[in-house]
């Protein structure tokens, strides 16, 4: 039995382990059925084919059944519709900072986009775009305290090929949907949504590894694959339906978010987030310890203090400092109950 | 103890197991330090931090220390020199095709670059080059019977940026050197290395995660990179160490090779190898059953029998068609031997 930690990583973070139970505040594992056990377990023989995951060609019938399974189930949970394809990438949500205007504007500088700037991912997006369109920021410079003003005051072009907005800004504002290596399994495989209308010949300098049009036509095959990532993703896919779909991992967020932030709101200004009530996220969470500004001693302590509990990655983004503990959906209800306990006991002790 | 069969896959393909015993010419695993026995181990608690390594943030202490023991354990083993950087991307071989143009050519259609096309592979190349820079084609186009002319012929231009040589045309004519799915662990994972004063800024429009600056300066960690296919590298590195490095595995290979091509010579035309013998390569060997055409039928039923023996992944690639036996590092010669004997067996029963 393997002693497992509580995992607040922002990415890549905590993979699913479907059964838990907790000696002296410590999650060991129990179980046969979860996503790092059954990938244990096929580690040397998948599904009685003689290889590993990692070893099969991607052009043979079992990597063939792992992508089109993983294909169908993430249609079936977001309720993806017909006329949309997804296609397995590399190169994660940076890899599409550029991708995204190679392939919606192929005629580059004539063309213009619409930003939504919001934090630290939408801003180096916006930047790497420049270099392929013109880009049109929507919003004047946001204040991570006073959040995102309404769409309405949106400035948006009438000629814009898109609109880009992040609603994943892990570092300061707010995050529900997640990457791979957060919600969907392991870093190493990009999922690109997109309407098949959308799909036309990209950019002539467009890299063929971001290009929509191959790798849609090529159903993801175009170049060998991350096949074990996908493979994984499947995993996780086929976790998150046993677990009640999208639903039940939206109520589980909205838990688990409700009982941190209540823990906050309790502490009469000891645990503080500095992120607008209305843009706060569900599941990836910066605070500061002893105040608004933070008590850098007090935040070592405490980070010092969880890691001995057996709680682990809390520490803040670099360049925000503090502290952020990232819930994806891998992290339980109960499992969080024990950073709960903690932080009371932590803030007992220090809150002075 | 699972059932493991003989993989020829030509990338992705087998992953080293250390000891293998031989049952019913079936390949079963004993032993518990081969590369997908300690991954297996450590799943779910990589060296007790509680955590899988896909869990792990890629800027935490353990996976810090996963990238430099990965790349200083290359270093050894290739003896990289000093002033040549190691960077560990995404996209493969095919990312690279832009990555290198775009990188290289900064100034794009105004420089000029040399390709010796020698197959599928560097035509491959040659192709996506020419959507960046001009591409200068230094040989005629190449004769696969016949092979590659020697290099006082070929049409160097004394102002190309740099020459393309693939030594990797896994399909068509020779294969040495090898991808990250072959040799080097997973699929997901590219390991460039590159010379200090060859990285210079890209091509403006140079996506992020292909410039080799901006991932060389951020030490891989410019954006979330593939951790866990980074730890397979690492443990294949150490493999390779412990198996006598490079030149042990040349050892290996040369012997392995040699059986094979001894077998086609001693079957009168019923195994034939239609590459010439001075292009051939060691690891990635495709040949016809029944002559230089092939008799189809007979190839099907190769593949039948050989896969009631558990060695699978022999198919040839769908663009040439025919056997393709790929005998990367971590297939034993112990292991070949198995192939060798059926298909000698298979020779006897129905050369005709």
């Amino acid at each position: 039995m393997a002693q497992r930690k509580l995992n607040f990583s922002a990415g890549p973070s905590a993979v699913p382990l479907e059964v838990r139970t907790f000696q002296q505040s410590c999650i060991s594992v129990c179980g046969a059925n979860s996503v790092l056990q059954v990938a244990q377990e096929e580690m040397l023989n998948y599904k009685g084919c003689g290889a590993s995951v990692m070893e099969l060609s991607h052009r043979s019938a079992e990597f063939a059944e792992i992508v089109e399974t993983a294909e169908a189930d993430l249609r079936d949970l977001m309720g993806i519709p017909s006329n949309y394809k997804v296609i397995f990438m590399q190169g994660g949500g940076t890899g599409q900072f550029s991708a995204i205007p190679l392939n919606l504007c192929p005629h580059g500088k004539e063309q213009k986009a619409d930003y939504v700037v919001t934090g630290t991912w939408s801003a180096k997006a916006a930047k790497e775009a420049e270099a392929h369109i013109q880009v049109n920021k929507v919003l004047p410079k946001v204040d991570k305290h006073v959040g995102i003003p309404p769409q309405s005051e949106w400035k948006c072009s009438p000629d814009a090929a898109y609109l880009y907005y992040c609603d994943n800004e892990t570092i300061h504002v707010r995050s529900h949907l997640c990457g791979c290596p957060k919600n969907l399994g392991m870093a190493g495989v990009t999922v690109v949504i997109i309407r098949e209308d959308l799909i036309s010949p990209p950019a002539v300098h467009c890299p063929s590894v971001l290009s929509y049009k191959i790798n849609a036509e090529n159903k993801s095959l175009y170049n060998t694959p991350p096949t074990y990532a996908i493979y994984i993703l499947g995993l996780v896919l086929k976790w998150i339906k046993r677990n009640g779909g999208v639903g039940g991992m939206a109520k589980r967020s909205a838990e688990k978010s409700r009982l941190i932030y209540e823990l906050f709101d309790k502490s009469n200004g000891f645990y503080v987030c500095n992120v607008d009530r209305a843009h706060r996220s569900r599941v990836n969470i910066p605070f500061r310890i002893g105040g608004t500004q933070g008590d850098e001693e007090l935040e070592k302590l405490f980070l010092k203090e969880a890691a001995k509990r057996n709680m682990i990655q809390l520490k803040g983004h670099r360049s925000v400092g503090g502290i952020r503990a990232s819930v994806f959906n891998a992290m339980s209800v109960e499992a969080l109950t024990l950073f709960l306990e903690f932080s009371r006991e932590f803030e007992k002790e220090h809150h002075k």
